[in-house]
């Protein structure tokens, strides 16, 4: 086999990406930190996860810059944030969530919904758009390799 | 700790999502996939994974509905192929490489880039949007969990 560049140095963004954020764990990690500050605990019992794999994932996560930590409000304990980077993942939370609403669940059952805090509408569906604002299919689109 | 559903049976769309493409390679084999059906050979020398790896990814992913295999043209092989669940995950896949673009390069390294076929031009930049067209931030927004 071939050596090939390890993800963190792949030309391909969606390598990179992955290479941070494509584990079981990390997505929902930053889901959850998008609710506010988040202390290990309130993770750990919220996600089911093991602690030494919460620990392992945060410390990661802290490390690429997509959360950093600061006192969680009147207790003696660290909360863990969004930087702008990790913020910066929200249009991936999203688009996931809205193929998993529209893919995997049964017709009728009930899923938690993101919506528009001020309307209370839920977001609407986001997809690529061409440059004249339709929309654009994965067909139309074509990945331009490094030479 | 509290029993706690699999991910699988969980009201949360991401956490279904990433049930089924929160690893390592599957969003890697999907993002080939969309270039067109893929022979396992060539999916093994372009990611650089174990066959073994591969062979399980690829499985579960044609469980979960998301690949399909046909004939490869003019082979005795067979080809890895999305299926219209699969397509849909474009929007993941292009808001992690957008991601990835602006968040996980130096300044100046070159990147690989998604472009619309039609005019050559990269795909624009894609984001959650209000009812009204506006831009809509995560800080905007709430997640309404099931009673």
């Amino acid at each position: 086999m071939a050596t090939r560049k390890p993800l963190n140095e792949d030309p391909c963004p969606v390598a990179r990406g992955v290479d941070l954020v494509g584990d079981r764990w990390s997505l929902l990690i930053v889901r959850d930190a998008f609710e506010g500050p988040r202390r290990f605990g309130d993770l750990q019992r919220n996600l089911g996860v093991a602690r030494n794999i919460l620990a392992d994932r945060l410390r990661k996560l802290v490390e690429a810059g997509i959360l950093c930590t600061q006192p969680a409000d009147g207790t003696p304990h660290q909360a863990y944030a969004l930087t702008a980077r990790g913020e910066a993942l929200f249009p991936v939370v999203v688009a996931l969530r809205q193929w998993g609403e529209r893919h995997l669940f049964a017709k009728g059952e009930r899923y938690s919904r993101l919506v528009d805090a001020r309307t209370g509408r839920q977001v609407p569906f986001m997809a690529p758009l061409a440059d004249d604002g339709t929309p654009l299919p994965a067909s139309a689109t074509v990945v331009r390799k490094l030479a």
